[in-house]
């Protein structure tokens, strides 16, 4: 199993600077008030495709040879990785097969098409996508691009907390949203290398905590089907993740459903961010935990804002 | 009547700067492609208490001497320019009071009380707005800060332009919303001085286009009760704001209901940003006359974002 290195990260920051933005970093002063402590939110919302998985994508992308590159990429997804490798394919000129469940939101669909994506549909269970996508690769011959377990990825998304520690001094933690794990499996390469005082956290759905689970255990436990407001943090960790996971994350904390759909309101109404329910979930279980970063210094990943606009949640109840 | 000078903008910016954020300038690839041309916007929306109105208000309060800033400010406002005057209140340690229609939302009052302002209750009319008004002010001897036509509050809003010349070269076109005029007339007084060539453009709701038929006529019309999504372009022209509207603005572009909540939606989907109705205008009217912008340079101010997010316009359909 090959796990990316520090280099790896680097020439992948290097391979992507023209595709990416160098995303700002906000503060608020309510919610450092409400805290206690000093945070500081990494915008990866006003990304290019609105979410950090096109660092990843984009690596994988761009450091195919011709050869490989002239047969696309494939890879299966419902929402931001779709996204951001179809942009990425787009920007090289290469094809990108998606398969996606036909459930998927029809907004979700259309994104991926209007940035170039090819869409197959599977139905919404395991055993279908897998079959479905097997048929998609066989065809096509498109390189594989998981949408985490993949070292270009996790070296990709290395690069966030790279420009983080350029933007800001004297970090004490280092917060982000735990899913499949690779933005928090970047974040430990990085900050491993650069910065291994900065205390890593992982923040979890309370409904789909198998990540704050398999930690305790001591090894990978997967879940199902997870439900959660958070659909970005459905997925389970696999081998490469659990890697970073098991040996760099100081600690898991989880929210509740009701916690996350506050913590998500409540940024888009004191900082004018439009951020997606994944990405709530770290300030949730910061305003859950306000003992553990009172006169901190914190930094926050906002991971992306793709959000449907006519489902937002605390409209639904 | 005394019309703010150069130098009053000037002094104003010395005075508010410890009070205000130095707002970012961003930009987004889709609407330069959508447009043709290339867009700044001036994220107003992450101004302290979450507009530009902060800076006109900033400056009123800072410039009281000590024995008139011990009887505090007051003001008549159901909006932005309510919760600013608080907040600068509030950071000079001395009362304001707000005359609010008793109609205005629950989360507007709460907003306003959250930040120390004291609030009397009026009739939605211009007859017991005025009535009680005058009681509240008799009664305190409190300083009038008029949301608009008040030299203080135009030197004020004429920071955000100087900030913006120095953030972006070049601008071609200035896009700003109009209601009362506040912000357009503190834009002309900058520009005017430092970059004449530059010319501005107001944006208004055709369903209060009181302004655009004030420019045309040549002297201000003023209509009763206008209607608009736009809660905050509700108000007519003053004496002041004439002065400088019909000296300085070039045009005035108007759009409808549905294409200021199309490009609200938009902006909120494509740039991550929690903008309110109001600020949406001026794209709108870029979207509408893409003639006029295509190939130019354009800054666009986005005044706020204070917003309600039970009522979105597009869910109320």
């Amino acid at each position: 199993m090959y796990i990316p290195t520090f280099q790896d990260m680097l020439d992948a920051h290097e391979r992507i600077k023209p595709h990416i933005h160098r995303t700002p970093v906000l503060t608020s002063s309510y919610f450092n008030e409400l805290t206690g402590a000093e945070l500081f939110f990494k915008c990866e919302n006003f990304q290019k495709a609105g979410a950090f998985k096109v660092r990843g994508a984009s690596n994988a992308v761009f450091g195919l040879s011709d050869e490989d590159a002239a047969k696309g990429v494939c890879t299966h997804s419902s929402g931001n990785h779709a996204l951001s490798l179809s942009y990425a394919a787009g920007r090289r000129g290469i094809p990108c097969n998606v398969v996606m469940p036909r459930t998927a939101p029809e907004a979700k669909k259309a994104a991926v098409r209007g940035y170039g994506g090819i869409i197959t549909e599977c139905d919404p269970s395991t055993t279908s996508r897998e079959e479905v996508f097997a048929k998609v690769q066989a065809e096509t011959g498109g390189d594989f691009v998981h949408p985490y377990n993949d070292p270009r990825v996790i070296a990709g998304q290395g690069t966030c907390s790279r420009e983080f520690m350029e933007q800001v001094d004297g970090l004490d933690l280092m917060v982000a949203p735990i899913g499949g794990g690779g933005m928090i499996s970047g974040t430990c390469l990085t900050l491993s290398h650069i910065a291994p005082e900065v205390k890593i956290i992982a923040s979890e759905p309370e409904q789909a905590d198998d990540a704050y689970r398999s930690f305790k255990a001591g090894h990978i436990i997967a879940d199902d089907a997870p439900q959660t407001i958070a659909d970005g943090l459905k997925v389970p960790l696999k081998e490469r993740t659990w890697h970073f996971v098991s040996n760099h994350v100081s600690d898991i904390l989880t929210a509740s459903e009701d916690e996350i759909i506050a913590a998500m309101k409540l940024t888009w109404q004191r900082m004018k961010l439009v951020m997606e329910p994944s990405c709530a979930v770290p300030l949730a279980t910061i305003l859950k935990n306000k003992e553990m970063f009172a006169g901190k210094r914190v930094g926050v990943i906002v991971t992306g804002g793709n959000v449907d606009l006519d489902m937002l949640p605390w409209m639904l109840n």
